[in-house]
């Protein structure tokens, strides 16, 4: 699909003072520049290196029944990436929180998603050297949604295997949450014209790496493993590691190769996007029984029930 | 650096109705559905894939003393590029034209960096399904800039060489310009860490590939090379490749290692914002005689002199 618009092909157009916008924007509150905003204001620069360099960190934390989920651990994160690019905010850790804590509350949404981006902005004297950029601190809550929808929760979603591989920590360390998703697009066109309806795409040596906007887990024989390497270290994945490791379910972190996958007894992905979500289907190949399985059942249900743990979970203010 | 900005800490904060702007931006003219608009317009929403997938592809073109570069070339690549990342946009080749055309026009400026760009954009249902995303086409005119200052092409560039690896074709294909370059700040880091001005990053065989924005050429013994694959096909590069064809100079795509490089007589590098420029140190070793060379002089006169030759340059209407 493609935006409509019109192109004058003779004379002089005129130049209009302030943009037009037609564009629907979900609900929700963001937060630029000590300013608390409706979606449709939360826009950056075509010129700011977010954009044009994806040079940009960000991370995603969400919100079920107007608690955060672990967002310590999502603040880490986002703050070990800026480290690592090199940008700075003016925000501290806590008045990070103050700001995510305010969108979300001004949103009014009980279930919400909630991003904090920082891009490196741009130069004022339009230099082309990063190091004189303006780094840019963003943040909202929209609507919380999911990987999968309720059917595919209910009845597995069907991937496919995609042989574009994930930019290599060589070229972008992965522990920087960023932007450059556009192996994970390929990987996700090529799973729609295999009628899949997400993707895993491989790492260099062949192995399962990770899907776009989640990681995966095989389960064999009561033993669950997840990618070692090559992958975002997400905050879901490292849930499912910690809840495993609480039950006394075996898990490892170890390569998971395109045949540990079809070999599985049950496959399921983890996301901020949606949590733990079961696979029963691998390129229309069934996996296990070919419905959801146990440990996924209970992973998917144990995941939820620490939703209002407090150790877990922080309560938002809605100033009622 | 970072943006100014203060957080509300207790009570309920205001949500203001419209974002109020205070960064500065460069003169031009921008285009986004149909509306011809000044540069503190062209925003883009951050809930844009282009932003937050960088899903997004784009080119520049460049204008000299009021007439585009080889534009064709540029609208080729460009057009290529939204066809293998399945985007389409509501403009033919003519139309987009006529727009970038107009931004210039309407600038004023006689020498122009002139950029096209389409994301992926968003889905009006909300949806996580690129399929379902409205395709945003942007197009803008802004003073042309330049890699390397006037000095620099005087004395010749420092570079220094980063062990970062460029994205490989595996994971992101090269033929598409992407705004993937996480890779490239990173190198370009490292380079200032070295005092170098710029960077150069390698390929995975360990030989050179390109640097943030631009190719690189090496000439030994008359012989001229450039990095033959896991490159951006860079119209600046393609223009020498033509010119030393003109003009009988020998010239190969090829690998080209570190040790090349140390080797080489001349090294030049070649952008659209700069055209073809000199390198004359390379981690602080100088390269050949240390001063600007023959080859790489008469490949700057050449590349300069073609900007008025109708074959290679198109004229602007400034609507005067």
């Amino acid at each position: 699909m493609s935006n409509a618009s019109t192109v004058p092909t003779v004379g002089r157009p005129e130049i209009a003072a302030q943009y037009e916008d037609n564009s629907r924007y979900p609900s929700g509150i963001a937060y630029m520049d000590g300013q608390y905003l409706p979606m449709s204001q939360a826009k950056i620069s075509v010129l700011d290196w977010g954009l044009l360099h994806s040079d940009a960190t960000y991370d995603t934390v969400h919100v079920w029944d107007g608690r955060f989920f672990r967002l310590d651990l999502h603040l880490d994160r986002f703050f070990n990436g800026l480290e690592k690019l090199r940008m700075s905010i003016n925000l501290s850790r806590e008045e990070v929180t103050t700001v995510l804590q305010n969108c979300v509350g001004l949103s009014g949404h009980r279930s919400a998603y909630v991003e904090m981006i920082c891009t490196r902005g741009s130069s004022p004297t339009f230099s082309r050297d990063p190091r004189d950029a303006i780094n840019r601190f963003i943040a909202f809550a929209i609507p919380f949604g999911s990987v999968a929808n309720a059917e595919q929760l209910k009845r597995g979603l069907h991937v496919a295997i995609s042989s574009t591989v994930r930019i290599p920590p060589a070229s972008v360390d992965p522990t920087i949450k960023n932007y450059h998703w556009l192996d994970l697009v390929k990987g996700l066109y090529d799973a729609y014209d295999q009628k899949a309806e997400t993707a895993l795409i491989l790492d260099f040596e062949g192995n399962i790496a990770e899907g776009p906007g989640f990681n995966v887990f095989a389960v064999r024989g009561g033993q669950v493993s997840t990618p070692a390497k090559n992958v975002l270290p997400g905050i879901t994945r490292r849930s499912v590691l910690d809840i495993c490791s609480e039950l006394q379910i075996p898990v490892a972190e170890k390569a998971v190769s395109q045949d540990d996958l079809f070999g599985a007894d049950e496959i399921f992905i983890t996301s901020t996007a949606g949590g733990v979500m079961p696979v029963t289907k691998v390129n229309e190949r069934s996996i296990g029984t070919g419905s959801v399985g146990e440990i996924t059942k209970t992973l998917m249900d144990e995941y939820w029930k620490r939703h209002s743990d407090p150790k877990w979970s922080t309560p938002i203010s809605y100033f009622s």
